[in-house]
Order: C-alpha cells, then sequence, then structure tokens
C-alpha cells in the first residue's frame, strides 16, 4: 500500500502533517503499513526545482496506489506565466495526468457547529450529510466543437452513453454505502444531453435495486439545497451542475475547513476543498478537519477500509461534539486550539473509540 | 395606456384583485387612468373555450401597453397532452408569441421578515436587495445543433455579440435607477461562450461608467448568494445560469409569495415568480404582495412611473414593518389577515405616504 504525500503550499505541510499522525493511529491499531513516499508540487516545486510538477513527482504518483495532496498557490508564484503557475502547472496538470472522471465532495452540516452555518438551525433540521458526484471528464466544459470570434462563441454541452453509465455507478455505489438515496440532477425538460443523461442513468439504477433513484432539475436543486439540504443524500450530477451545485453546498458549513474531496481516475487524488489560504500559513492556526477526512476518504475508497474511515469520522464528530475549535469553526477565538493540537485531540479520540 | 389583465388560475384572480385595488389608488392620486382589458389564459380558458390561449386572448396583449398576469395550472388540467395544458399551451405559448428576451427577478429579504428566510440575520445583514437580469432567447436552451440517439445527447452553448448587448444594456438601465452595481456571471475561464459574454459585457459597460461593474463565476456566485448575499445589486447573466441562480436567490426571503417578476419582449409580461397555488386558491388566504409588486414594476418599466413604483413598494415594506402578514410569512398562523385585507392595507398605506 503506497502512497503518494504532496504537501504543496500555503497550510498544506501542516495540515498533512496532522493527518499523517491520524495515519499512523490507524497503522498501529491495525498492524497495517502504508508506504509514504513525498513529493514537491505548487509553489514548493518550483522553488526546488523550476517547474511546478517535476519528472520525479510525476514518477512518484504514477507509482503510488493514491496520492495524497495538501494544497498548492500563494501570491509569491501569482506573476509567473499562467502554465508555469502552481495552480495551472501544478495542480491541474496532475489532474490531468490522472484522467480523473469523478469529484466526490462530502458535506457535513454537525449539529453542534450550527452557529457556524449561514442557514438557521430548523433549516439544517437533524442536519446536512450529502455528497455530490460531479461527472468530471466531459459535459461542456469538453464538448467539441467550441469556438470564440468577433460575433460569437460557442461550446458543445455533450454526454455520451458510457461515460454517464461509469459516474452513474460511482454514485450509486458511493449511496450503498450510505443511505442509500441518489438524486439525479439535470435539465432534461429542456436539454438534449440531459435527456440522454436521464435515461441512462435509469438503467443503472435497475442494476441498485436497493437504492432509491429521483431526479431533480438543476434550477430547483439550487433552492432545495438551501430551503431542505437534510433531503439529500447521493447528488449525481454532470460536470457543469457539479461544479455549481457543489460550490453552492460548500456554503453550508460554513468552513472550508472543514471539507476533504476525493477525485477517482487512473489513480485516486484525495485533497481538502478549500485552498492553501496563505494569509494563515505556517502560523499554526489552520483547521486540519478537511485533509484529515480526505484521508478518511483515501482509506474508504483507495484501500477498502471502510469501518476505519467511519472511525476516524467519528473521531472527528465527536472531538467537536467535545468543543474543540480551530479559529474557522470557534464562537470565541480566544478558545480556538491550534492546528496541531486539533490534530492530537483527534489522534486520542480515535485510539479510545478503536 | 392599455392593460391586458390576465388572472389566469388558482389565485390568480384573487391576487389580482387585490393589485388592480392598488392601481385604483394609483390612478386617482395621479389622475391617470389606465385602460383594462380582461383576457382568458389557462385553464380558465379551457373551461371557457377549450383552449388554453385562445385568438382573442391573443389580440388583447398584442393589442396592449403591457401584460399583467396572475398565475396559470392545476390538477383539473393536468390529465391533458401537454401541448393541451395551462402552462405549455396557455403561458408558454404566451411567453413565446412575445419574442421575450430578458427574465427580470427582483428579490428582497425584509429586516422585519428575516425570521422567514432560511439565512441566519447575521447573514442578511443590512438586508438582501438584489435583481437577477436572465437572457431569456438564447445560449445552451435554444442553440443549434442539438440532437438526442441512442448514444448520446448533446446541445449548442451559443452567445452572439447582439444578444448579449441587448441584455447588457437592460442590466446597466436597470442599475442606474439602484445601487448602480452589477455582476456579470460567467464561467468565462472555461467556457467560449463565456468569453464573448464577458468581452461585450465590457464593452458595453463603457456607456454606463456611473455604474459599477465586476465579474464572477457562477460556482463563486451560487456560493456567494449564501454566504454573502447583500454583496448583490444586479446580478447580468446567461439564460441558464440565470434560471439556476434566480431560482437559487427566491429561496432566500423564505416565500414565494413575496416575489415579483418582468419579462421584457415585443410587449412586456408582469407576474409573480411562484405559481398557481391550487391548494390554497379561493380561500382568501394567499400572499397578494407578489402580484402587487410585478404591479410596480409594470408601472416603472412600461409606464415611466419610477416614483410611482417606488411609493408601492414603500407601502409594501411598512405595511410588513407594522407586523401584518399573510399566512404564508406568518410567525403565528392564527394572527395572519387574508388576502383581501392585506390588499386593503397597502393600498391605505400608500394613500397614507403619496
Ligand atoms: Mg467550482
Ligand atoms: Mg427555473
Amino acid at each position: 500500500m503506497k502512497i503518494a504525500v504532496l504537501p504543496g503550499d500555503g497550510i498544506g505541510p501542516e495540515v498533512v502533517r496532522e493527518a499523517l499522525k491520524v495515519l499512523e493511529v490507524v497503522e498501529k491499531k491495525t498492524g497495517k503499513t502504508f508506504e509514504k513516499v513525498f513529493g514537491h508540487i505548487g509553489g514548493d516545486a518550483i522553488d526546488r526545482f523550476g517547474e511546478p510538477l517535476p519528472e520525479e513527482t510525476k514518477k512518484i504518483c504514477l507509482e503510488a496506489d493514491a496520492i495524497f495532496l495538501g494544497s498548492v498557490g500563494g501570491p509569491k508564484w501569482d506573476d509567473l506565466p499562467p502554465e508555469k503557475r502552481p495552480e495551472i502547472g501544478g495542480l491541474l496538470a496532475l489532474r490531468k495526468m490522472l484522467n480523473l472522471y469523478a469529484n466526490i465532495r462530502p458535506i457535513k452540516v454537525y449539529r453542534s457547529l450550527v452557529h457556524v452555518s449561514p442557514l438557521k438551525e430548523k433549516v439544517i433540521g437533524s442536519g446536512v450529510d450529502l455528497v455530490t458526484v460531479r461527472e468530471l471528464s466531459y459535459g461542456v466544459y469538453y464538448g467539441q466543437p467550441r469556438g470564440l470570434d468577433e460575433e460569437k462563441g460557442f461550446d458543445t454541452m455533450i454526454y455520451d452513453r458510457k461515460t454517464v453509465e461509469r459516474i452513474a455507478r460511482t454514485a450509486f455505489e458511493i449511496a450503498k454505502n450510505r443511505r442509500k438515496k441518489v438524486t439525479s440532477v439535470d435539465k432534461a425538460n429542456v436539454l438534449y444531453s440531459s435527456m440522454l443523461w436521464r435515461k441512462v442513468v435509469n438503467e443503472v439504477a435497475r442494476e441498485y435495486p436497493d437504492v432509491e433513484l429521483t431526479h431533480m432539475y438543476v434550477d430547483n436543486a439550487a433552492m432545495q439545497l438551501i430551503l431542505k439540504p437534510s433531503q439529500f443524500d447521493v447528488i449525481l450530477t454532470t460536470n457543469m451542475f457539479g461544479d455549481i451545485l457543489s460550490d453552492e453546498s460548500a456554503a453550508l458549513p460554513g468552513s472550508l475547513g472543514l471539507l476533504p474531496s476525493a477525485s477517482f481516475g487512473d489513480k485516486n487524488l484525495y485533497e481538502p476543498a478549500g485552498g492553501s489560504a496563505p494569509d494563515i500559513a505556517g502560523k499554526n492556526i489552520a483547521n486540519p478537519i478537511a485533509q484529515i477526512l480526505s484521508l478518511a476518504m483515501m482509506l474508504e475508497h483507495s484501500f477498502g477500509m471502510v469501518e476505519e474511515a467511519r472511525k476516524i469520522e467519528r473521531a472527528v464528530e465527536l472531538v467537536i461534539e467535545e468543543g474543540y475549535r480551530t479559529r474557522d469553526i470557534a464562537e470565541d477565538p480566544e478558545k480556538a486550539v491550534s492546528t496541531s493540537q486539533m490534530g492530537d485531540l483527534i489522534c486520542k479520540k480515535l485510539e479510545e473509540i478503536w
């Protein structure tokens, strides 16, 4: 079991460090060991090797079973030409190399963190726990032909059967291990690409008789995410609708520091949904939870360690319930714990509940 | 000044009646008179003439200076074939006949109605007062070519210079009478149609040096509408993005009964953003405010009566501030006022403040 670890820039190194502490607990408790191969990406790689995604890093990633990334980017490298910058030359190039086809973004609004959510307590209800499964390889962001001249600009919004089948199976597989509800979001009352999408999703659904499938139009979904977010379990959607809805959902918990993500491809990539937050980097105040939950996703989806993933998620939840907060989620910033304290608390709790 | 009045189905007739009371106050105070020509549409027209958009109604609309619509549809007509139903055969056919190119959806979260919004008071801040200007005639909902077979489905997302110029001017003109801020929402980092959109919007902006223009990506806009909705004044966007964002925005006030809309075309159409609400029709409990604010929009945009429109909006706001509530926005439904009481209260307040 080999993991490529790419801490990157900004808060990346400090939150990755905490996640690796959690991994150590898992290793100790299970007796399993992971080989961690560290690589450089983004500004960190530019400073050392003059390029944001060096050959060595590519090699490490292609030889690993999973890639565990911190974050990239910062003002120091913003004046470089776009394709030399940490984001485009580093992270986007890595994502492209991995042929990613699915982006998985779980969103949880913890009952004990209702105060940081922009939504009222009564709207959150018994809690929000949803995951967006976004198709990542096709749709209007990649469709051909496309063009631009002085008078017009156009793109092609397109889906084919095999692309929809693959992402639908991803969503149904994830739903099987959750509350067994898939909401497929499209605009099939208007768009031909959505009509194909809906037809194929209906076909795939027959392979999963235990999972309940409903369809929702994207405009209504954008509204329902605010009016009644607790109705959603797994949201299955296209590249563009997923881009919009996963960012809308990301606003619900009130801090990006809580949100993990996974992307599936030739190799799977695990990274927090937030950015490198250069303004708070190196101060030991960032929230490591997004990175720790990304680790849990890696254990579940790349190494089949579902139980262990659930234990990590439970430890995070218990530590939050006990009132420990990093600054981004604290009602009183004076009482906030540091990055490393939060990591230690989660490790300790994980040992306790194992 | 001739108005085609189409009360339609469900709560349509009762809320239109209250709006016309308000118009009477305006006539009395200004000395101006409006010729109101009543027409039938939707289920109401089906029951009388066997079709949802009779020739007589079309004629009335084409001869009027503006069209004032209630709402259409209800379970009674749901078993008809789609093109004979109130929605498709009536409202959509009317919209098509009018060659509509802009949909204007103002959203206000009143300070005194913060309890019905799904957002927390601190998020609403000093209040939300935004308007979405959605391009309605082009984009991926109408682009050619499009197609569907067993293996794939595709649509064309397209904009041309003259379509973007027209909708951009509409947005800047509206912003001139408001807080003078336009946020143009696109996805110009990925989509060629959005690159043209952004270029042309920038060109039109030069004609409006007093209006501040900013650009925002659609995924970020979906997030910002929840995190900090008070930052928006006028949101200018494409047909599809406007479909999504205007419905997302519509969730913010907590009741559809508060939301007016206007659509510009060969003739302008004014109607509430909500539906015919057949479950509460005929009970004198519907909220007439959406219809009354649609009247204000008609006075402003079709008859240049900006002052009079502001007065109606102010009267509505004052009545709400004084604590009067229809059932949809009442904390205690026992204390709710009826449809006609709310109409009378707004008329009385309007006379007072004139
Ligand atoms: Mg996005
Ligand atoms: Mg819509």
